[in-house]
């Protein structure tokens, strides 16, 4: 699992900060990339990784705000100009289908891939034998969603001394038996999945959530998260805007991840106002609350290795 | 008169060329900015200059292909929040209107000011005191305008000498003189504009076309021009390519100059397929046909000065 942000930005573009869109590459995973909103100018931003649209598998959209999906027509295009034609499946809120399809056909955009639009709710909106994704509603004054995506248990490895001992011959039956089901050998002997491998190894858990105001939702989408990414629109000298606007300081995200228990917080949705310096302050004010914290830039990545979230510099684009 | 390009690149945005968008820059005259077509990332464009979204006083869309729209709704929302409330009158195909006021209604996009969306056909289509805008269908596929600039011819200029013979008094008479009308001095003579000033001063004429191929109204529409922004996605050896889907080739463009006496050409809507090097043998092959002809390069800019249409070099975006 790798995440990268192609922007980090409130509202409006900025030569900083483009507007909302980050990639969860789950390529490792076997998922291919899932977009979680995607701001004007994220295929422009896409430009600038070696990241290709026809790899995107997944679009979750957190709400209809136009800084949150006005890339998402252009972005489907290109992915079907670029060679794309596997199916992409988008999901957000009441709404997001009419406008698609409003614009795909006044522009006459012909996709070379199946389009599936879900509008979504509350509750389990995707499950695979390897994830789980969960939305809920938060605060933002139109409707607005957190989404919160769960890696289940990866089978235990498996343990060779016990195969050799069980006498289990190389080739597929070894293969069942990594993947969790049970055997039965040539001699007729049943050898079972739990006997030769280890413990389960844990998944990840990502919180993605779209703007909002401090809720209780929002810790819930969080609890015991590897991650959250949440929106720091303002700083807390702001705070009564921020709740005026729907929107977070960066004290409401610390004490989200504080309360969820979640391992490390990134701040996202960063105002045009904030001068490099102002940010500084903004990561400060975080972490009195909330130490694990990163604020996010345009093209930030960040890895799951070893069972935790690691910062991979910004690399600047090129 | 100024003109800036915006981005000169077909059908996708690339590192080097953006998707259509040419600024008409008419502050001179007293018009404000004349947007021309609006891909998706010009207001991320407009950054890279000291253009200001709230000028923008017209919008001139010429088809509803993706390449040339999917940046305006984000222009529009942005240009309320930095500030415009001035009235903004957006022209192009029918289809526009629906597609925008879908698209503003579902992002629940306040705009500060007064919107006019006005679909139109071939005619004139804007008539003022100082500009005149004729639109004609080009052949692309889908219903594509190409527009025609006309500046009325300016009032000649007020000549010293004659009107110091006739006596008239510094003030607000010599200005009516000079806007063209005839005075009654305070000693009762009447004094005729026409007597004291010199020959009118003729206007430009500049025609920016969408996507299309060769056609006769084409030239019709640059008959005389100053300019003429014309299309060149494919060079003279993809000549089947061009015809096939509705484009131009440099040939097609160059001819299209040439036949309509324009004085000069820049040749835009160039496909990223072209290398710079490609690019240099694009332009040898137009400059066979039609010697005054540049390609344009995202922020090249052009000036009207003396009567004519001066290039000035492309700057590199800070
Ligand atoms: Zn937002
Ligand atoms: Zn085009």
């Amino acid at each position: 699992m790798e995440l990268q942000f192609l922007g980090t930005g409130a509202g409006m573009p900025s030569k900083m900060r483009n507007t909302s869109a980050v990639i969860l590459n789950l390529s490792a995973e076997g998922e291919g990339y899932w977009l979680f909103d995607c701001g004007e100018a994220t295929q422009h931003q896409l430009l600038h990784t070696p990241l290709k649209p026809r790899k995107i598998a997944k679009i979750f959209i957190t709400h209809l705000h136009g800084d949150h999906i006005f890339g998402l027509p252009g972005l489907l295009g290109s992915r079907s100009f670029l060679g794309g034609n596997e199916r992409l499946e988008i999901y957000g809120p009441s709404g997001l289908k009419e406008w698609l399809e409003t614009t795909l056909r006044i522009t006459t955009t012909h996709l070379n891939y199946e389009l599936l639009i879900q509008e979504v709710g509350e509750g389990i909106i995707v499950e695979d034998d390897k994830f789980k994704v969960i939305a809920k509603n938060l605060q933002h004054g139109i409707p607005c969603l957190g989404y919160r995506i769960e890696q289940k248990p990866l089978p235990g490895k498996l343990l060779i001394d016990k195969v050799n001992e069980a006498g289990v011959p190389k080739g597929p039956l070894l293969k069942e038996l990594k993947d969790g089901s049970d055997v039965t050998l040539p001699d007729g002997r049943l050898i079972f999945s739990k006997d030769v491998t280890g413990e389960p190894q844990e998944g990840f858990t990502v919180t993605i959530l779209g703007d909002t105001s401090y809720c209780n939702a929002a810790v819930e989408l969080a609890l015991d998260a590897d991650l959250l990414v949440h929106e720091a629109t303002f700083d807390m000298d702001t705070d009564n805007l921020a709740k005026e606007y729907g929107h977070s300081t960066i004290g409401d995200a610390a004490r989200t991840a504080s309360e969820a228990g979640a391992k490390k917080l990134i701040a996202n949705h960063i105002s045009a106002r904030f001068m490099p310096s102002d940010v500084a302050k903004l990561k400060e004010q975080g972490e009195a609350i909330f130490p694990t914290l990163h604020i996010a830039e345009d093209f930030s990545r960040f890895v799951w290795i070893d069972g935790q979230v690691k910062n991979l510099n910004a690399e600047k684009p090129s």
